[in-house]
């Protein structure tokens, strides 16, 4: 679980505006690729030099700057360069942020989480994810890698639909809707994990399954936590004092919103779906035990009164004097009759 | 459980307003009917070729176009026809889409959930119904064909009542009506299976009871995360701004609208019937065990002594020289007491 | 259980207004008495032919109409008279209604619940009681006749306090108060259930109890959906706008929903109470079972090592030339002490 | 915990502002005290005749009537002397009310609870305070005689502090003061009396200790049902339109209102503490019973395999020709691997 | 528990606004440090006699008085000479204060729980800090002295940041932002417990593991007391009618408003989390009890029957004219066959 939590003690007592990374992979290379286009032209180019970035400030061109690995100077360079508050620069470094949306007049900063499946399918990363808006230009910033943006990058391409036609606050909008659309794929597969779990539970449960359970809550309650404040964010950008988005923006982020809702509701379906689950699994642990209890029960009590009488009677046979010849097969046919008697009684019961 | 999730993901990355349907059944046949009707003539008939209905659009009748099956190219062009906006006709395909309620102006277009009983009247079958409002016209889209709307065509047959009379404000109305009055029969019938579970649970709780409880209270999860939106639809249609709605409708809408609140509170009432009967499955299968283990603690704790002292007088046989001639109908007086003790010390204790 | 869920079924899919009994009771004769009275005189009389009523409409005295029994044609002829809209008596003739109140302002409509003991005190009986007030009268329905209205009934006789020089809304005031004043003494009488259950929890649970609990919890539940919209009820009888609420009744009201909030508050604690009920039950349980376990444990691990050294020992005794004359004390003894021991080792782990 | 609900049912059919004591002491003697005092002069005596009372109502000093014990006559003379409304004198009388505040412009009448420790400090009494105020007079009703306002009698003897500068307001907010400070030693004496159980619970825990965990369970539903509404009377008296209440003595309100905050959170705390000691409890039945039938497991599985072993070892004895010379130290050989063999496994299994 | 109630009670029926320390540690020692900053000088020093902080009050420096330790005298004298009102000083010492924030125009009093580790990392203390903020100073009183300011002195003597430039108003904000900050470490602490527990519930749990689940349950429920106000607290502080708070301190507020929400969220996902922890802990004993039970019952089930046919078998032997040769090979196979056929009944129900 420690993985999770990005370590912001490191930062504690540090003056507001210090800019320092928290998460957990800072040595990994920092990428940098720009696209900037406009209705009739697009170029996308891979940044070696963190300069090449700033002529792109003064472009009448839509231009994106996407950032992958989050690197102190690189994104220090980038924000003086596009006037990027400090603090807002050392949140988007500090990547334990609770999702928000914070207004400058001239840009606009965006902080969500993006989801992804870690290796073997297993658990859900949640990497942070931010967004500055500007007049002409969007800045992403991702902690890792991810291609999430590849669906918005072929669509800028291919030059269809709005996208090329529509200015930087549309590009923010296909941004946030690649992400949100990704969620829906992490809760599908995470959809598909609770119906495994749920069909082994109805037919044969196992400690396993119960583990497994627990996984999935934990993996909800952190989604929630991740999900939920997106919600505020949205309305905030929806709201008609944001300078920045156009009112044709404005209208696909209902759409956004929308999804963001459907998520949420999704994973409180799917909590009290693994709520539900657990307690069936605690019912069918306490029918199991019924069930090896009754054996046990029924075994026990047949068998323990007939070894003591077999027990007595063989002590009878020490009393020279008293040798009934008959005494033997009556001896077994009490015993017979008294386990089926005992029989009946269990089978009336209903515990055989 | 996965049929219930239509796999969003297949659209993930597409540029909004690209209808795409991602439920089960694409390869149904799409059936079109018409009715146009006013208070003095009827028409109806079943569609053969889509380009029969556009003729409609200039009708000053009440025009309503039901489509069963969602096929992409028949949306299409009965859309852009009717001026239907691009992102309804994605959402209409979209059969994941929380019920909701969009104003445009010059047509009105709400997405709710129809429940049918499935097959062997086990599973509740949850199926997107759209409707869109216009000045002259309603079109319905269902996933599959159903009866829900039969009742409605029957009242305008008939002419009895208002609806003859009424614009398509009304038609639409009456339509959202039977959806909910369905909602209604489904309810119905959970509270009979939630009686028979009962009964079941009080009289003779087996294993199998859990899992139907268990099973019930999903549907109830899944009812009402497909019934919960629609408070905010109606609420929505009530609005003084909404221009297409009449007054007298309205009024009638807010008889949907408690039609809707109760429909709420009877799942809320049952979710809680659920859990109460759980709770009652644990405490009776608490109790059965109980039951077990005191018959098997009794015998074993009456028998398991009664044996020792058998083997134990066993053992004083082979002393010869120590032979009571009595010993044999004293040790068996000795046990006969013990063994009553017990079965008294057992009765005080309430064991029996 | 289905006999709480009028079956509203039988309506789907007819036309809004179209008055239908869905309750249970049908075949039972109308009742239809009539009190009219001013500050001086006072006529009441039991109705035999329903156009007795009609005259009353025109009468300037406060006129109350009670209708006990609920059937179509005298409530549609009654309805007529008084100018009841169509909507509102299919609303009276449709038991399963949500508590609520319409105001059409030339009259108000008001529909709640009454509760009753069923036979032998067993079952919350839930009857629904509708009200229609007028400028110068009050209609009640009842589905069976009840004697809640007695006491108002007597108020108006014997002509103290201010019932007889007040209008009709005083009258509707006194029978809303009526019905919930009666809600006390449900509680009350549920109350006594609940401390009964609870003694027989503390001092001798069975099975019975907790099938108690549970039925005690379904009574709330159904109280709960019965009541709790009241609140709604009397808050829109309070507003201002209601023209037919004189200001001298509306202070009393104030009064009326200060005890539906009680009534609420304390159905809230009672489900409180058997949840921790429930609780406790599931631990006396628990530990009833530990305590059966433990004789059990004792008496096992006590007798089966015994038995075993028993049954070495007896073997030995077949090896002729292993015979020590000490052998059979000595073996006792051994035994003795492992039993003392044992009893020992329980004590100090306070198994006994 | 039928004590706990007065008989509100005598009252059922009442007439509105027909007073009648409810509650469960009424023989008991009325016994009223007065104080008048201003800045210069202070006056204190216990009342003989009733009458003594009357003459302050046109006193300019701050006059506070004490009243222990509810007796109708009393309070029907006392309440017509000083105007108080007959909805009032009925509340006063019903030991049943809702905290709240009714502000009837020329005076002000306030209901709540005082809580006092029972006799051997086992049950919370919860007994009902009213206070009326006018504008030169406070008057106090209490149930039982307590003790609880001796400090604010103090507090006007020394003339210390503001309380005699100030109006009759002041001493009102000073009584509603000194019940609230009184509900912080109740929850002192309840947060004791939890860590009492909870020590038991960590180290011993018996059957006794969920009684105890249930009782206070209840007592805490009592205690929120009880306090919770007083928030509402609080805010109440701090609205502006409240004319009696002075501004300095508004600001001193706010103190007793976030006193009554903290109380509610409290309270919610400890619901929330007793809630996990109860599952801890669980788990400690839980952890019992597994460490019981380890007990019986290992015993059992060690010794019924080896008597069985004994027992076809001696079936071997009695055909005379197969008689080993070392069989039975064999035998004991092969029974003490098997059993060191079980221990080994056991222990393995953590089971010892 | 006891430890963390101050006893309030002590103070029960004094008049407001008198002053009297309620925590545990009155004796230590009070120490009180002075620093006075502007833009260009810096002096700290600690104060030896109360007398040399009076000159303050009319330094136009940033004056900051910390006081570690609550004496009455100090307070008093303090609060006099900078004007704090007397109920301020009353809620200094009284520790048991719920945060909250009051504006009196000259200054504003600010109080809110900083938490700090106990000996051992074991328990989390909850200790109370106030802020008195006027035009040139702040005063800051700690129960016991801690080094959570310690990084805001650094920065003050350092001269980085904004901190020497800006007003007091700026200081209470880096001092609540210090406390804010610590609340991070303290929960990164009880995440690496939880996660210790989880580990231990996941491979090997014990009764040891349950309780410290619900140790940390309190500690959350505890925590959110604590924390859950400062919500209101920093949103009275951003509201613009305060008027010591200048614009650009507010939007720094704005930061602190956030991470006390995500402290908030974080603590209910750790709540929600160890719930679900408690959960499969009672899963993983149910899961033990069952493989405990199926052991016994495997070995119970296999050996009594058997047990059984040799002691008839052994029966048989004393009746001298049947003999069979091959008797005892025989009962050792019918035994075998036996045996064998229960395990592979135990195996194919998946007890083995």
């Amino acid at each position: 679980m420690s993985k999770r939590i990005p370590k912001r003690s490191k930062k504690a007592g540090l003056p507001p505006g210090t800019p320092m990374y928290i998460g957990e992979n800072p040595t990994e290379e920092t990428k940098i690729t720009i696209i900037h286009y406009d209705a009739t032209e697009l170029q996308e180019k891979e940044v070696e030099k963190l300069e090449e970035c700033f002529s792109l400030r003064d472009k009448q061109t839509v231009n994106w700057i996407n950032v992958n690995g989050l690197h102190i100077e690189a994104i220090e360079q980038l924000g003086h360069c596009f006037g990027v508050p400090a603090l807002v620069l050392e949140d988007i470094l500090n990547t334990d942020q609770r999702p928000k949306m914070e207004d400058f007049g001239k840009n606009l900063y965006i902080v969500l989480k993006m989801l992804s499946c870690g290796p073997h399918n297993k658990d859900i990363l949640i990497e942070q994810v931010s967004l500055v808006l500007g007049p002409n230009y969007v800045l992403s910033f991702q902690e890792r890698g991810g291609d999430v943006f590849e669906p918005v990058r072929e669509r800028i391409r291919s030059g269809k639909g709005h996208l090329r036609q529509a200015g930087p606050d549309y590009l923010a909008y296909a941004l946030l809707d690649a992400i949100v659309d990704n969620y829906f794929i992490i809760l599908e597969s995470l959809s598909e994990k609770i119906a495994v779990v749920e069909d082994k539970l109805l037919t044969d449960p196992t400690p396993k399954t119960v583990q497994e359970i627990h996984h999935l809550k934990r993996e909800m309650i952190y989604l929630r936590k991740s999900i939920w404040p997106l919600r505020e964010v949205i309305t905030g950008l929806e709201r008609e004092e944001v300078m920045l988005i156009t009112p044709i923006t404005r209208t696909h982020l209902r759409d956004v919103y929308d999804h963001t809702i459907q998520v949420i509701e999704t994973i409180e379906t799917y909590r009290e779906m693994l709520a539900s689950m657990h307690d069936l699994y605690l019912s069918s642990m306490s029918n199991q035990m019924n069930e090896v209890m009754r054996v046990l029960t029924v075994i026990a009590t047949i068998f323990i009164p007939l070894s003591f009488i077999a027990e007595v009677y063989d002590l009878n046979f020490f009393i020279p004097e008293v040798h009934w010849p008959w005494g033997y097969p009556a001896i077994i046919l009490v015993m017979a009759l008294i386990g089926m008697g005992m029989l009946i009684y269990f089978r009336k019961k209903r515990w055989l």
